[in-house]
């Protein structure tokens, strides 16, 4: 393969001389191993590995590779992805009327903070049209018809597929997907909650923050599953507020909370930092060279 | 009066002219005004003060003060309270098993940043009797008979009443109060409740942070009220926590939390800084001379 | 005046009665007051006020108003601005090559969360004109001739007044304007410093935080003085590290406190939230309706 | 060596193989690793490992092992330390007028949170003796001679050496120690200083705060070096102000922050989860079982 950065996300149950083994693997293929970290979760007895690897000092080639740690990996009962940094991930953004998430993300792949190509914005709705247009992604308005919801779902998957989407993100998209939209995506679809779950799950989180009189108030990125806001969170965030708020301002407060927390969960799931397991998400840090 | 500092705490309809009325008033009876923080909820019309006097100038007796107050009050729709500063607050203090809010409490009145009495710690077991002995507190240690919990509950009601009890605190105090006692001390019970409510109401909230993979975990000091865990809060903390949490650290994260927001709770009430409407807390901050 | 909310901004040296006779004068007026924000700083002897006002009920002309308030204010020592709601300030931002502190403000213009005009993007490089542009805003690059840079500031003071400019934002602006330039616009120009002031005062701050080891970086916005790094603090964020951190990741962690904590400030200052005294910013919360 | 959990803290010059080469030395000498924590410093090229291994399986003792260590350690040039939780680590800690912190070790080390002996309390002043009365520690008080502060260290220096201790708490002692003394102690002493570092080093912290406006003050743990507040900082926490603080509220709210600061950075050292590297401190996870 060409010179590049490899990076491994493992899991397996825990057992004796693990690192070892899967290090000593990376080592003698010629592998420069520029990270390796570890975690190990004692109470479900499961090791989690995310280890870097740079390529410049290796012959071997990507299918020989794997094929190779999957000879290790087999009797070990490992469950692995790999990203090859020469390969740059397909982003599809869906969103409805709400744009500061829409905006912070077309911004920051421009920008070069996300490593990834947005494909494309997808809405039940035409407002956020110009947005997508001021940064040349184009905008698919696919409205739903309520009597049956499948239509709506199966253009976009056509749109998913077409584009070879590698990661769905819910910027404020109003919808709820089904559960055989979403169960065809498992890890693929990020979505943004208005709130720090489990508090407020479900609709209008900062009218029901301010009528419970909160202290703060907050959002959470999760991975979408088919049980509604029960996904694996990968980041949350929160601010103080005070009896001063109202659900306008709470609403505010909360748009800066959300952009952050979904642009953090969303480099996070590009750099391959992210293992879930047990409906959790082992989130490791950056690793910076 | 002797000269002191009094507090005010008012609430009623918003209307025209309402500071101009109640200052003036102060103002006229040769009060001097230190500070006075007004808010006004537009939302439900309801107006808030707090202001706090110096009775240095002034001749006027408490009794006739408070009557000639009532005189505005009463047509202007307000509710109010007073405190004078000569008066230091009673507390007793409910606990079961875990010390860490005790301590603190303890050592927080010890050292004058508390200002109040602890008069006594109330428990349902014997437990944490050396820590209230070192402080010199008396403990009554109250086990509850599990057929009638009445019986312990009259038992307490008992000695704060002999005790002229101000501020009840359930720092971490594992039985559940009845409504019925509950509701003999109206915003005169202050509960830390460990998680940032209204997540995790309820029994195990470390726990269950651990099983939904939280990335932050909180505490919320709260009045309580006959709804379990719905009371009005009053101050909330949270901290950052990891995958690599167990609900054995998370306890320990929390109980740092916990001793926090129980203490600025408590301090806020002493200090005549809350006012509750509409089961939330207006909360002003402190105004220090 | 036609119907509109009118905000007063108003510091004086404390003395007994204020809030009295300045409330009974917008009453008098027939003004609806809509809150009423005070604040003693007790060390200082000083009193602040924020009011705001509803016009709908009042017959009075702007020029009379003030004429009118001026009479109570002479007396008092009052030092005060007024805002009217009718009238809609007009912004210049500066920015050098870094892009998120502009993508940010312009977005938030353009979305109603930031009510101002943005009139122009002035900067001493071509880079940022594209993102400019984008929003339809007028670009204007004028490089700086080191031997004499008060030709470039001629050049910037001459199309601030063609433009009327009431706030000038240095959005990552990484030239030092002169005391001259500086002290024409007394609280009129708002800086974002790329760490928590008083640290890291000057250039590479994120460099430095990481040569030193800090467990939390942040951002702090402030009105320029002619002392660099030294004006009234508005607004400060932070957010926690680790050794994990490289200047290069605290660099992509701090643009996102830079970009919150900006607009923050920005947005406290446009809804006339901030009153300086002494070097130090009074900022009173939102208010909401 | 009995059944216990032994941590290794290492560090080296980054290199091909090291992980699987320690890893497979821990492996083979029959030892079970519960966790290994990595970190890379990748532009110093510095390898960080912090391993925690159960003694369970092998038969090996103490010094044969670190024997056999040695040998592989040298090669790679590693610098280690080992903790064998058999031994429990001896305190001392400094104080002079100020209660917080003392009282929360104290406690903390009595309910179990830290791990170690409290083996006395020192001092310049009678005045915080009956606190540790209370909790049945010795206090020394030693007041300094003005004209040769050697005298006083001196008679430190004895009782620390008299009482075996292994780590030193600077708990708000108001004494500056002579590079002598600290020099003596490298990475034994932990001084808590009451902001965020490097913001207000020196006296005074809270007064400069104030004056200076910030909006967040905060307190930083690290270790104690010749140059005064110069040293590796373990820990730092933040609490948001506004300008309603006074240098007297700002002190008892920098009093909880520093009270949780100090006592997380003492966690971390006596769990062994720091290492010191060009005077940043880093510091891994706990790792929970």
């Amino acid at each position: 393969m060409k010179p590049q950065i490899v990076t491994f996300l493992i899991k397996c149950p825990d057992q004796k001389g693990l690192v070892a083994k899967i290090t000593n693997f990376f080592y003698k293929e010629g592998f420069n191993i520029l990270s390796c970290q570890q975690y190990v979760n004692v109470l479900e007895n499961m090791y989690f590995m995310r280890v870097r690897l740079s390529s410049d000092d290796t012959k071997i080639g990507k299918v020989d590779f794997e094929t190779k740690f999957l000879k290790i990996a087999t009797p070990l009962e490992i469950q692995w992805s790999v990203k090859y940094d020469s390969y740059t991930p397909n982003l599809a953004i869906f969103v409805s009327h709400t744009s500061h998430c829409l905006y912070d993300l077309l911004e920051r792949q421009r920008e070069g903070v996300l490593d990834c190509n947005i494909k494309m914005v997808v809405s039940n709705h035409e407002k956020l049209r110009p947005i997508a247009e001021m940064f040349g992604v184009p905008y698919y308005c696919l409205p739903v018809d309520k009597s049956d919801k499948s239509i709506q779902e199966a253009q976009i998957i056509e749109l998913l597929e077409e584009n070879e989407i590698d990661l769905i993100v819910m910027a404020r998209y109003m919808q709820i997907l089904s559960a055989n939209f979403i169960n065809r995506y498992p890890e693929k679809i990020i979505n943004i909650h208005h709130s720090f779950l489990p508090a407020f799950q479900g609709a209008n989180p900062y009218k029901r923050a301010y009528e419970r009189g909160v202290k703060l108030i907050g959002a959470t990125a999760h991975y979408a599953t088919a049980d509604l806001d029960e996904g694996p969170i990968i980041e949350q965030g929160i601010e103080r507020v005070t009896h001063d708020s109202t659900p306008k301002t709470l609403k505010h407060i909360g748009a800066d909370i959300e952009r952050i927390v979904l642009a953090k969960a969303i480099k996070c799931h590009l750099q391959s930092q992210i293992i879930v397991s047990n409906n959790k998400a082992v989130v490791f840090p950056e690793t910076g060279e």
